[in-house]
């Protein structure tokens, strides 16, 4: 494990100073700048080795990465733009100065892809497993957040991108597939990297946001059926969804029910958020512009609980899901 | 161990909405609103069992207590006013809800007396040990924030407080002495409590900020030896520090030098300032205002490097605290 002083040193020649930054890594606090007419948006993601991430499945740059991307994924759920960001990690002592900068490498080539400046943090050393909790602030238009709590009955649910492939990669790891004996592109590769290496759907959050698009939104952390239930639940409502319109991500394995996965798995980092119906071709014009699939899979009614439709048959959904969120 | 959901529940019902947050605890993430003409200071420290904390030695709302301290001093030390916080904690199986209770109620008493506002956090079970990460997010007068770099020479050098007693409190505690085994309010007990339960100089911080009195501020975590040393380097400056001006904290222990572990011990969370010599006056002014001892040590000098005047003699003083922060 490399020396403290050592760390702050990588990590202060790498901090890139973007906008906003009045004073970056390297004192007590950083100090940053939000325009006027902004709310701030502070979140945080706590990532522990043996309970988040096994370093036999993922290398170090993949761990960095997903440890601040589903931190910026909070802010893409709340509408906002992210900004800033720290990142507190504990370093067992068998940890090499290589596998420390590949994970900062993985971190920081996240930030600059996102235009994030990383701020600051702290570093400790750690009695067994790695910890990493990253910090982000972002902003939005004053008042604009997007909450769990707006749907409305009537109101149309959407989702991005597709699910179940994060949970079937996460499947697949645990059979002990790995991300270097399976085909790049097949199924299987593309279910793996997305557990390891999810994306934050970042620039549709932002564009939904900016426009008051969505009366609420959630980003898919714990499952579609925990996470629509949030929403469910913050927003005193129903929701019934199509079985035939989900976005189930494509795989060739036999022995699973892809729908199961896509209403249950979680770590997608895919936002679900909903809005009024007659705003539709407006999210499907965003959709087309970035270039971000978005697929309507339902509507939100008055009736409480979550209910799904399936070959004309309609059954309750209960939020399988993980919660570990505070 | 509680479920993370039972956590969350027990967060939310304690979080007071202070002002300025517009969402608190319970959604993507937390959404707060900072005034015009403000910079936002943002810090994290990490607190790690066995390397920070052992928890035979300090109760779980002391653990807490100090957690959230610690970064609350660095908001202090930027001359900032801290206003919200976050906190990511990895619980080991091990632990009691009753426990887990009582470090939150560590961090919610210390929030409260701070006017501090709980935003947000994580939670996950631990493999091993207990890791408190803290997030504060603070304000300060656009570009007043005070730096490592300011000090020039000619500058007065000032500290709050004593400075000794919480590396004291360390060897009492590594001797085997406990807090409930040593009188309360004799030297040992007020040298275990600064270490166990640390008072972050918040109004001083503050107020040194808003008046814009301090040239370089930072705050005792490392030792006065290294902390000043940080201005010295930041500021491309040396000081001269009188051994007989330092406030010593007061001990009975025979066996150790006070002077050294005024110089070198860390973790006291006093604060070290520099300031222009014409400012003296004010500077005691607030001292008596707000109650908070301020003592003058020192002055900054051109001569690069820090140096101890000891009964007419100089010799050099090298940084020997920790060095751990990023």
């Amino acid at each position: 494990m490399p020396g403290e002083k050592e760390i702050i040193s990588r990590v202060r020649r790498r901090a890139r100073a973007g906008s906003g930054v009045v004073l970056g890594v390297g004192d007590d606090a950083a100090v940053v700048r939000i325009n006027d007419a902004k709310d701030v948006i502070a979140c945080c993601d706590l990532m522990v080795e043996g309970v988040h991430f096994r370093s036999e499945r993922a290398g170090p740059a993949m761990i960095g990465h997903k440890a601040l991307a589903v931190t910026l994924s909070d802010v893409a759920a709340m509408g906002g733009v992210a900004r800033f960001a720290m990142v507190s990690i504990a370093l067992p002592r068998r940890v090499s100065a290589a596998y420390v900068d590949e994970i900062l490498q993985g971190i920081f080539d996240l930030a600059a892809a996102c235009d994030v400046s990383i701020i600051g943090g702290d570093t400790s050393s750690s009695p067994d497993s790695l910890f990493i909790d990253t910090s982000v602030i972002g902003e939005c238009s004053r008042g604009r957040a997007v909450t769990r709590a707006g749907a409305q009955a009537g109101d149309t649910i959407f989702v991005t991108g597709s699910l179940g492939a994060s949970a079937l990669g996460l499947a697949l790891l645990e059979k002990g597939y790995r991300l270097d004996g399976v085909e790049e592109g097949s199924p299987r590769g593309q279910a793996i990297l997305k557990h390891l290496r999810p994306h934050p759907q970042l620039a549709l959050g932002r564009e939904i946001g900016e426009a008051g698009l969505a009366t609420a939104m959630i980003d898919v952390s714990d499952g579609l059926s925990t996470d629509l239930w949030h929403i469910l639940e913050e927003s005193s409502c129903g929701a019934v969804i199509q079985a035939e319109k989900l976005p189930i991500a494509e795989t060739d394995e036999l022995e699973i029910d892809p729908l199961q996965f896509a209403l249950h798995g979680g770590e997608e980092y895919e936002l679900i958020f909903t809005a009024r119906p007659e705003r539709r071709d407006e999210v499907m014009q965003l959709s087309n512009s970035l270039g971000t699939r978005v697929t309507v899979i339902g509507e939100i009614v008055t009736e409480r609980g979550l209910r799904l439709e399936q070959d004309g048959a309609i059954e309750d959904v209960p939020p399988l899901g993980f919660e570990h969120k505070i």
